[in-house]
C-alpha cells in the first residue's frame, strides 16, 4: 500500500512541477510512510524525489522506532548537538541532489525551524508551496480509509449515548466534555483524539470554537457539543445541539432551521457538484429564514487523517466533488450573547451521491 | 498579571534587539494574553511592539471569543476569502509600523503559512528568531504557575494509582494507556492533555518515544509508562517503569542504576548550577555502571505551558539554573530488542535547591 502511495506521490510531483518534496511529521508523512512523530524541538524531515529512495533525517533516539517500521527508507540520524543535526540534513540533501531543485513543502504544517534548516542544507534549492500535490493524493479516500472513518463515527456516537444519561443541569461544560472524552476512549478511540471535545452552553454556544469551561448548564440553555474520535489515525467530527430543560420558541425555531440546512447540504452532495454548490444549498435555507448574517462560517471542511483538510465546503470553491471525498456538513446559526446551534455530520461522496457516515438523532434533545 | 507580562515582554524585546514580536497561537500567546486557538488553516497572528497596543489578526468567527476575553487588544478580523485575510494583516502591520522593523518570531511554533503572510504584509521588515526573548520571560515561573504544575503532578499521580490496580498481564499497551488517560480526566486534568500517554512494553520499552500499540503485557516485560496531566494549561510529565510478574536480574539492576541516576540528577539541581552539570551528574551514574552508550538522550527538558521548553538539561548547555525554573529529570537506559527503563520526575528550582513536585514510588513495581 505504501509503495502504491509513493508512486502516486511521484506522479503528483510531476503534475505539479516539483522536483522533490520535503515533509515534517504530520498526516502527509503518516499517509506515505506510516511513521508518526511529535513536532518538538528535535526536527524530523523526510525527503522524497521521483525514482529516489526516500531519506529521513531524525534524532538518534527515534532511529530504532524508524528501523522497526521496516520501510525502504534511508535514515540519517543526528545526535543532541546542532552541528550533528545540520550535518545529517546536509548529507541527506546532497545524496538526494536537492541543489538547484524545486522542493514542495507544506506551509500549514512545516515550521520556520525546518524551513531554515532546509535552506541551509540545500542553498540553491527553492522551497515552494507543495500542498496541492499532497492533497491531490490524500483527498480521495480508499475503502480502508472510509472504513476507519466509519468506525471513528461509530465510536463517537456510542460515546455520546453513554455520556448523555449523565448530563444534567448544574453540571459544568468541562465535566460533560471530560465524560464524553472518557467514553470515546472506552469505546475504542485512538488515545490521541483529533481535537478536544467542545461543550459550549448558553451564551458560549454562540462562539463556534469555544473551549469547555466552568460554566454550569442552566435551564433554557442551548448546548453545542462538538466531538470526534480517531481510529487508526482517521477521525470523526460531529456536532449536536441540546436544550437544558426547555427552549424559548425562537431558539427552537433556530434549531429547526439549522437541521433543515444540514439536510439540504447533505442532499446537495453529488459527484460533479462543486464545493460551492453544497455551501450555497445549506446557506440558502438559513438565509431564506432570515438568519443569513448569523451563519458566520463555511458549511464544512474535509476530514481524514486531519480534522480540517481539503476539500473546503465554501461558497467560492469551484472544486468538483468526486467519489472518495469525505467532509463535514455543519451549518450553524450564532446569536451573540444568546446562543448558537450547529448540526454537523460526516459525509462521503459515493458514485450514487452523498452518504452520511453519522446517523445519531439530529433533532434537539433535552438535558433534564 | 497580563499587563505585567506585557511589560516584561517589552523589556525582553529591548534586551534582544527586537522592534516587535509576531506570534501565532500557542503557549507564548496564551502566556501573554490568555487566548488560545488551534493551529488550523485559518491563521491567527498577534503583533506586539513596545509602547503599542497589541494587534490580533484573526478569522471573523473567532472575533466574539477574543472580544469576550476583555483584553486591551485591537482586533483585525477577516472573512472566509484570502483577499480579506491579506488585507487584515496588511492593515495591522501598517498600524503597528512594521515596515523596515526587526520582528521576532518563534521558529518552533510559527509555520511557513504565517511567515509568508507576514512577509507579504510588511515587505520591508525582517523576521528573525525571537524565541530567546520569549523564553527569557517564560522560563521563570511565578508561584501561581508552580502551584498549577504541582496540581498537574497530583492529578497524574492520582490517576496512576487508580489505573494500576486494573493493569495485568495480557492487557494491551493501548488498553492501559486509555485507562490512565481516562483516570487523568476523572482526577481533574484539563481536557487537552499535554501528550498522549506512553505505555511501552517488552522490546518496545527500548524505544524512548514508542506509541502504545496492540502488544500485550507479558511476564518478564519491562513496561515504561510516561504520562502527564494539565491544569490551567500547565503540565506534568512523569515516567515510571514496571515489571510484569518478574524481571531477569540484569533488567532489575538496570532499573536500580536508572533510579540512582534520577536521584543524583535531582540532587545536583541548585541555583547557580548549570544545566550541563545536572546532565553530567545523572549521566555519570549510568556511565560508571557501564551503560553509558545506552543512555541515548539528554537528562531532561523544561516544562510549563509546554511539555518541552527551555531549559534543556543537556551536557553542553551552560545556562545557570535559577529559582522558578521547572524541568524534568529523566535518565534512562535502553537495551535494543530487550527493554528500557526510565524514571522521570518534575523538579522546581528553589533558593534552597531542587524540589521534586512528584513523589510517587520510584522503585520498580510489579504488575501481576
Amino acid at each position: 500500500m505504501l509503495a502504491n502511495r509513493l508512486s502516486c506521490l511521484e506522479q503528483a510531483m510531476r503534475d505539479h512541477g516539483l522536483d522533490a518534496v520535503a515533509l515534517n511529521p504530520g498526516p502527509s508523512l503518516f499517509y506515505l510512510t506510516g511513521l508518526s512523530f511529535h513536532l518538538m524541538e528535535r526536527p524530523v524531515i523526510c525527503l522524497f524525489a521521483p525514482g529516489e529512495r526516500p531519506r529521513l533525517v531524525l534524532p538518534q533516539l527515534e532511529r530504532a522506532k524508524a528501523e522497526a517500521a521496516g520501510l525502504d527508507i534511508a535514515l540519517h540520524a543526528y545526535g543532541e548537538d546542532d552541528a550533528s543535526r545540520a550535518e545529517a540534513l546536509r548529507g541527506a540533501a546532497a545524496e538526494m541532489g536537492l541543489a538547484g531543485r524545486k522542493v514542495g513543502v507544506e506551509p500549514l504544517r512545516m515550521r520556520i525551524l525546518e524551513l531554515r534548516l532546509l535552506e541551509a542544507a540545500a542553498p540553491q534549492a527553492s522551497f515552494v508551496a507543495g500542498e496541492a500535490a499532497l492533497s491531490a493524493i490524500r483527498i480521495l479516500k480508499d475503502e480502508a480509509e472510509v472504513a476507519a472513518m466509519r468506525q471513528a463515527v461509530a465510536v463517537a456516537e456510542k460515546a455520546l449515548e453513554a455520556a448523555l444519561p449523565l448530563a444534567r443541569p448544574g453540571m459544568t461544560e468541562h465535566e460533560l466534555a471530560s465524560e464524553l472524552t472518557l467514553q470515546m476512549l472506552r469505546a475504542g478511540s485512538d488515545s490521541e483524539l483529533p481535537f478536544p471535545a467542545i461543550v459550549a452552553s448558553g451564551p458560549n454556544s454562540a462562539l463556534p470554537h469555544a473551549l469547555p469551561g466552568e460554566r454550569r448548564l442552566q435551564p433554557g440553555d442551548l448546548v453545542v457539543v462538538d466531538w470526534g474520535a480517531a481510529v487508526q489515525g482517521y477521525i470523526s467530527d460531529l456536532t449536536r445541539t441540546f436544550a437544558v430543560e426547555s427552549l424559548e420558541p425562537e431558539l427552537n425555531r433556530v434549531h429547526e432551521i439549522v437541521q433543515a440546512a444540514n439536510a439540504v447540504g447533505r442532499w446537495a452532495v453529488q459527484p460533479g457538484a462543486t464545493c460551492g454548490a453544497v455551501d450555497q444549498a445549506a446557506r440558502a435555507v438559513i438565509s431564506a429564514a432570515g438568519y443569513g448574517e448569523f451563519f458566520i462560517h463555511r458549511t464544512g471542511h474535509g476530514i481524514g487523517l486531519e480534522a480540517h483538510e481539503p476539500p473546503y465546503i465554501r461558497a467560492d470553491d469551484p472544486l468538483s466533488l468526486a467519489p472518495g471525498m469525505t467532509f463535514t456538513v455543519e451549518p450553524g446559526i450564532y446569536l451573540p450573547g444568546r446562543g448558537g446551534v450547529r448540526v454537523e455530520d460526516d459525509v462521503v461522496v459515493t458514485p450514487e451521491g452523498g452518504q452520511s457516515l453519522s446517523s445519531c438523532p439530529r433533532e434537539v434533545r433535552i438535558i433534564a
